[in-house]
């Protein structure tokens, strides 16, 4: 189960829904109608699926062997994602624990940094690497508006937001997406704390704080956690955290056993957009004519076997 | 816990977030600055707070004791809110049950309608109360763009789009918000089916399917359930569904053991809106200065003891 799967069937009365499958099967073909976006990703070539690099993959296994897969995001927080590679190839997230879920909020996870101190090459205090120079990003536009940027749109697969009176651009909040907890400023994190977005984007924290990739895979293993019943959904007991029993980078495992993922690019991407945002799908009957940026989900998968 | 408790903290750092008690004890009072979003909510008077009528609260029962509290939107969905009514009066859900979990997306319950026929006066085809006429609604106004609709607000604690040209409304697809499944038009739902949104916003159902409510408590019971396996994320196994216990209307129960609810209103909701846009609290360094409908989060607790 992907966290960017398209979610294309609404909330339908759960017989029409089981009904559906006969109903397709016998229905002529209607070749008029526009694709859906599960169809264009469906039938995308395989020339618009670019696949992630394997030292961008950060594969935790949580108690019980459930595997969690994040996406690096080095050209936004490069001086966190480093720090972050090192604490992996350290094994310092051996032994470590999520412990704060809270309801619409996050899920967050890490070390107790004062007991267990940062292996050598980690960077104590990196640059606030909340936001980067627009230039260079080639961007596809949302072309809806935002509430909180000049604009907004993708760049490689990535939900970003644009300042342009500033001239920056940052790595949205929405769900899914993995920060860097941090202490009040001048702190800006190490990566040794992560979280992780389980409901509404809450972008407020937009370039106020590290955004250092996305879980791609497992994140249902994080969002059917109890929710923490201490203030801001800490777990009371110790006893209540979930251990990690630890955390490699994808190119440290051998190639057999590496996971590898791909997300959609190209024309196919920009027309999953314009069919995200104009729903023709037999359901709607009303399309938005637009959306915005965290209710897009880039298409996200494995790469399939040659 | 509620649904639509104030978000104060974000994801700190473990030692940083329980140093934060003592620091603000040692701190000297700094008068000058503006009251963060949870300080104008416990400060705000009595009078501001705003009771949620006992018709319009439903309590649904889940296996094991838990609670999850319903508030219904009469306003905008009246046939098939009146539905509901008559379905919890007749004792429609008892022995139905949870069985869609789709991480990202919506938990969903009811019964098998098929087998369970609706009690007199449930009105089988109601009218697709999808939107409203904008006319006579008391909003405040977001001040932020809206990726969905001409401009957004809130009217009477409610999130709500409005579409100028068209003259219509809607209750958004915000988290916690409740829909009513249905099958493919010219099918609108009965309310016999029932989902709530447990993710980002998915705002392209707006106007495409009635919102009849939202959940005020009980929303981590529902949102922390193991995903279904199968396809829209049915559970998989009929064993596998969550039993609902049965509903009542806090009305129907008696005075002495009704939940009650209150929403914040009046300036100190004018207030708490413009505090959450403009976060001021130690921790941000750059306010949005704006923000999405969704991520508002219209305080509303039980009322406190007299």
């Amino acid at each position: 189960m992907f966290a960017f799967e398209p979610l294309e069937r609404p909330p339908m009365r759960r017989l029409a829904a089981l009904a559906l499958v006969p109903l397709i099967a016998a229905q002529a073909p209607t070749p008029v109608k526009p694709k859906t976006p599960s169809e264009i990703t469906a039938s995308a070539p395989r020339t618009d699926w670019r696949e992630i690099a394997a030292e961008d993959l950060l594969v935790f296994e949580l108690r019980g062997g459930k595997k969690v897969v994040m996406q690096l995001a080095p050209d936004f927080a490069p001086v966190h994602v480093a720090n972050i590679r090192a604490l992996a190839k350290a094994g310092w997230w051996n032994g470590s624990a999520i412990y704060r879920v809270q309801d619409n909020y996050v899920v967050q996870w890490g070390n107790n940094e004062s007991d267990k101190p940062f292996p050598v090459g980690v960077v104590a205090q990196p640059p606030a690497e909340y936001a980067r120079p627009a230039a260079g990003l080639a961007v596809t536009a949302l072309g809806s508006p935002d509430s909180y940027a000049s604009r907004a749109g993708f760049v490689n697969g990535w939900p970003v937001a644009f300042h342009d009176q500033e001239g920056v651009a940052n790595l949205a909040h929405c769900y899914a997406m993995v920060g860097v907890g941090r202490g009040l400023s001048p702190d800006t994190g190490t990566g040794g704390e992560l979280y992780t977005v389980i409901g509404h984007a809450p972008r407020h924290l937009d370039r106020n704080i590290a955004v250092v990739g996305r879980i791609l895979q497992g994140m249902e293993h994080l969002t059917s956690l109890p929710r923490g019943t201490e203030a801001l959904g800490f777990y009371k007991e110790r006893s209540s955290d979930v251990p990690i029993v630890g955390a490699q980078l994808a190119s440290d495992l051998p190639a057999a056993g590496r996971p590898r993922f791909e997300y959609l690019g190209g024309t196919s991407f920009d027309a999953y957009l314009h069919a995200r945002k104009n729903r023709q799908d037999d359901f709607f009957i009303r399309p938005a004519g637009g959306a915005d940026l965290c209710n897009i989900n880039v298409p996200v998968r494995p790469v399939p076997a040659a």
